[in-house]
């Protein structure tokens, strides 16, 4: 079964690129102006922008723009539903794990019968 | 500063597609072969390898081969380095926003001493 959660899709494209990771890393601490942001990379405002349009139309930030300055700030919602789906397979692959060490903990306290009566013999 | 981890890159990238996830779901509950992995996605034998090697390069997911089997399983190392860089970026808005929440109520606590000052005359 296929798991179609669009927003999980362009939440995890959105954060495949450096750039794009940086500026979420920059808005964790606080809100920032799209040219704060551009600021520490060596990129156009323009291209700065369409970064920014890629994290909104994921909900990762919202943005919204006083006068001529555009304000960005962090969803953390969204970075949650990511971390959220990584944490719960994460926890899944540990369960099983567990299982795996209780089944062969078991196997060894108590060996196969069988094999134990050739041995005798 | 820019965040070059070309892993991050790569394990995002390769989450961003829901049948790779679906992939990674199923791997997290144990290793299956790259035919049990499509069986639920109506996709050629070929598109799955080419999805599981997509995996691979990221580090999400060991294979082997044995005989005509390939065996698929996951990494969850690679899962805690996305979920970790997520979970960093959550808790440093939630300090932030802490923060703020102190600051505001401390102002709520000491009205401006200026303002205090005009309203008693």
């Amino acid at each position: 079964m296929l798991d179609y959660a669009p927003d999980l899709d362009r939440v995890f494209q959105a954060l495949a690129d450096p750039g794009r990771r940086a500026m979420v890393e920059r808005l964790s601490r606080g809100p920032a102006s799209v040219s704060e942001l551009g600021k520490p990379m060596e990129m156009s405002l323009a291209a700065v922008l369409q970064h920014v349009r890629v994290l909104e139309a994921c909900g990762l930030v919202h943005s919204s723009k006083v006068g001529r300055t555009r304000t960005c700030s962090i969803n953390s919602a969204a970075l949650r539903s990511a971390e959220d789906w990584l944490a719960d397979r994460r926890a899944m692959v540990e369960r099983n794990l567990d299982r795996l060490g209780v089944f062969l903990a078991a196997t060894a306290d108590d060996p196969d019968p069988a094999s134990d009566a050739q041995e005798r013999r």
